[in-house]
């Protein structure tokens, strides 16, 4: 049993890693910390937690979260989490960051996007945890970077068609569609459910934080640097990402290609399911679950592939993959509390 | 491990059922039947399942599900329950029938709201699947009727209440709302997104079938024959039923005898949870579990109590307490795979 | 043509107010306030509303809202209402209020249910602006005191019932069932999309502050005091309201009695509309109108009617009566600007 | 006034025809008909309604829809069409397809998208009814091709960029999202609330009918033969487009060149509002009105614009343009009928 405890506990991956941890073979939620409702019980909290964890909010305290834990989940807001991680780590604890704070490597581009960096020499530790890509690096780090939820979505509807070659890089346009539960549970106008219910918008044209995330992993899917268009877009539901990607065919790439490219790169994935041939995901059938279905279709009159890419954005898109890189730095098995069932309806 | 059989397995409760069913540690699905969708992989009619049950639909035939199965739950319309359970039993099967057809024990009754029934004779062996009324007499039963959706939500939310004499019984009203599932997965223009979504509607107002299934269970509780006013609505959701129960107190009856009352008639129940004093539970808090959760208000200006009582009507309101239910039946702990928290948000 | 100005008009029932005015053949919109919104053009704070209204957000001042206007509509906070509108009655302009400062008629009830009044003089000359109620007398005043959305469904609900003394005026219950927007645009985590969507919640029960709105009339109607439950719950949509009202017939009532009683009661209503016998209506289908539609159903069992009533609680609920109150105010046909058919699907 | 007919009344396009034409001040509904509810009043059939249209729904028969009036509106399917609008040209009447029948210039491409073209000779004459490009033709018009709801969300965020040369026509990818009232009315699976409330689907990928339509106006604006991508997705809300067109720029071209090539095309539009700088339009900000709000963000990273366009796909795509239609086909103002602000929240 690994001792855990969770950093920012209260918003709704917070509230994923509950849920998904208290249910753990191997897992033993021994702290939850949150300055906002210290003091609090966490089923007064979410009544839907009674029975399954009995822990009080404390302050959040890098000393005392590493004499109560083997390893923390860090989930609070980015520059948040590097004020508090290095410290953790020097207790010897074991990290997995929910944050934006240790995924990009070039401290530069965090700087560009995000703000200047303060542990620019822990990025070259930190690992990106997309157990895909980075498996067996994840089982040896003490410090997890979790991948974004749009990311996550991209990079996997991506990575067999850069790893192999059959696609132009320059040509990729990303069209994600996200659920709301993925503002997080901060109240403001834009999570008002008038203001978002029975309405679709696009936000963040351009400009999407997520950009340089997605670019760097696929730069070094592709073997050379990628600039895409990535294009957030909310949907009225509560969980869920699809992501539509677009990328021009070489010549000679054929739909066996690309089918083929599908099915090598992810023969031992557990957590990706290829769609049958004609079919296409839709994220219902991936909610609760770790699971990224992939399908796609080539476009013979434009040339081009499409790839649909589904996720839970809580689950696979935060807090279940979270979990499997626990998984993977603790030596269980990938999938331990992580095999139920998709919900659905 | 016990071998479990679902006979009509492709509406919404046969996929709950494989759901929890799939993720139970002592039964293994062996059998699935669904006369539509005969010949065809469960995981191409729902994705969702890959990996998690590599069954096909079979043709509903008693022999085949009795050689199969240890245990068969039953999710067939009213009146093809009857025509297939007695040939089970007959063949030494345990059955759950999720089905209308042995909730009531008066022939009669069933005939006035349903239809002639069958094999009367059945019905006085059939057990009321309601663990908090009838724990023990479960445990011994080969055929158990499991609870409606809205029964299970308005008994428990009466029974301390009638059990305890503290409410008078012809006063009775419970305004029940519930999520779309509860209609099932056919399509007709009832369940159209468009005609659901934005809309609220009351249905069946005063006639529907549910209703002598609670005022059977209510007389039980009352020790004479109770008649009541329940009405159901249809919420724009997907699953959840919340039932708003009002009763008129008997004189000298206070807050402090009703919370007393609920503490101690659900003081050893697994899946009922009360909510805090000057609390009430929504119905988000309760999904995708077998909880059944209570709050309640005395109203000394009217001197009513009114009672809120929140399930997942797929889960508690049908497969989750089916599978409660076969836990009992088979002895094994009344919360085996069905311990996983509710889902939030 | 009347010149209108609106004080408070940043919210869902001045947006609704905009919307209505600015198509109406004898009104015209000639001042905006908001103190939050001050400066601002209301099309940029509602893209919506570009083309249809050019005005700027201006500070509330009684004087320059006299001078630009024959009427006011108030859609301020409670409290905040009484504060400015004896100033705007002092200098000659009319008042449509649609917050709860005006409608009751005791200050010791308004005192006890909301705070201390400022103004107890003017409560007996406000009049409660449900036309069907107090047509004449709306024509004739100054200052209409529009009704809160739930008491509309609710007194609609009950009027024929009690003026025609066919049932137990202390067996009324009132569950009401509000879509969002009801609780207005400001942000918190109770309007959270992901605590609203999915699930559905009973609020204020017991204690809700529409309910001696609600006994005040019902009991004009009744002939004496009259004490009901009133319970509001909140449905995961955006607009609409539905209540269901039970009460006890008296001895000798028919379902002949009570659908006489209906249809003599709002015979000449313009906007209560009757369903079918045997149809009940669902509240779709009044979304975006002025109506109140309302159907019943007698028990026979219980002998109690249930009665179902639909509203859109921005527009019956607050400003399509208030505009509708203004139209008599001003001697304008009644459904003035109200004409336009309901919004479905 | 003009005496206008709806064939094929029962369906949403119907309703929204209905609602729209009732309350439109030079025109009158003069006949309804539909196979499937003839015989029944449109009030039964549709509880909104009552009070705002006393017909009941007819045969489709020709000779009598001629004579009782002077434009028919066909909401019927494709082929339905056809086959009963030759017959009433021929009689008279003029007509606004809502169908495809009529949409496609070259018989060729309808056959291999749809099915063999009965009246090919037809298709010369019929006008493709989107005012911002044939104004004036559909002003001289008796045959009227409504466009599709998808073609008018992309032409309209396209037509500046081809028309003016800024963009490379080979490169552009639109990315729509609908609400599921485009999927009309009739029950199936696909529909059903629990299978698309709080989910997301890409469908019809690389092979949806609405592609030839947009190819066809976007090669006509390019001046050269365009081939596109084209994904719809289906958003779990009921009424809305949003469009988010892809497409690189030339060299040179600047966020300036962008801007006024958007500004002097739609200089004189009555329905097309262009966002301010900086802002993109949501859905909700056009839900019941005609117009198409566009916005665009150039993206000096990729030399890529993106354009959001947003419309009512009840509305601006397919029943009000249809109005607006015949307003210029009668010699109405453009908006006659059609000046009501959106509907919001």
């Amino acid at each position: 049993m690994v001792r855990v405890a969770i950093a920012g506990a209260s918003g709704y991956t917070g509230f994923e890693l509950v849920r998904l941890l208290s249910a753990h073979p191997f897992a033993q939620i021994t702290m939850i910390t949150s300055r906002q409702m210290k003091g609090q019980k966490l089923e007064d909290v979410y009544p839907a937690l009674k029975r399954h964890c009995d822990l009080v909010f404390e302050e959040p305290d890098p000393a005392k979260l590493a004499a109560a834990s083997d390893l923390v989940f860090t989930a609070l807001p980015h520059e948040a989490a590097m004020d508090i991680i290095p410290g953790l780590l020097d207790l010897g604890v074991k990290v997995v960051d929910l944050s934006a704070d240790y995924r990009i490597r070039d401290a530069a581009v965090y700087g560009a996007w995000y703000s200047t960096h303060k542990t620019p020499e822990l990025l070259k530790e930190a690992v990106y945890g997309l157990p895909e890509l980075y498996r067996e690096k994840i089982r040896g780090s003490r410090l997890v970077a979790n991948p974004g939820c749009y990311p996550t979505s991209v990079i996997l509807a991506s990575a067999p068609l850069l790893s192999a070659g059959l696609v132009d890089p320059d040509s990729i346009i990303a069209d994600s569609k996200s659920g709301v539960s993925g503002a997080g549970r901060g109240a403001s106008l834009g999570v008002h459910f008038c203001e978002v219910n029975e309405g679709f918008k696009a936000y963040k044209v351009a400009e999407h934080r997520h950009t340089p995330e997605i670019e760097q992993e696929l730069s070094v899917l592709a073997g050379r640097p990628v600039t895409i268009n990535f294009t957030p877009h909310l949907v009225p539901m509560t969980r869920g990402i699809l992501s539509t990607v677009y990328s021009n065919l070489k010549e000679g790439v054929t739909a066996q290609t690309v089918d083929r490219a599908f099915e090598k790169f992810y023969a031992d994935a557990k957590f990706v399911r290829l769609s049958r041939r004609g079919e296409l995901p839709v994220s219902l059938q991936v909610r609760g679950s770790n699971y990224c279905d992939l399908g796609w279709r080539v476009d013979e009159r434009t040339r081009r592939v499409i790839v649909i890419s589904v996720i839970d954005n809580l689950t696979r898109g935060a807090s279940g993959q979270a979990v499997c890189n626990m998984n993977l730095m603790c030596g269980f098995a990938e999938d331990a509390g992580l095999s139920s069932a998709p919900w659905q309806p």
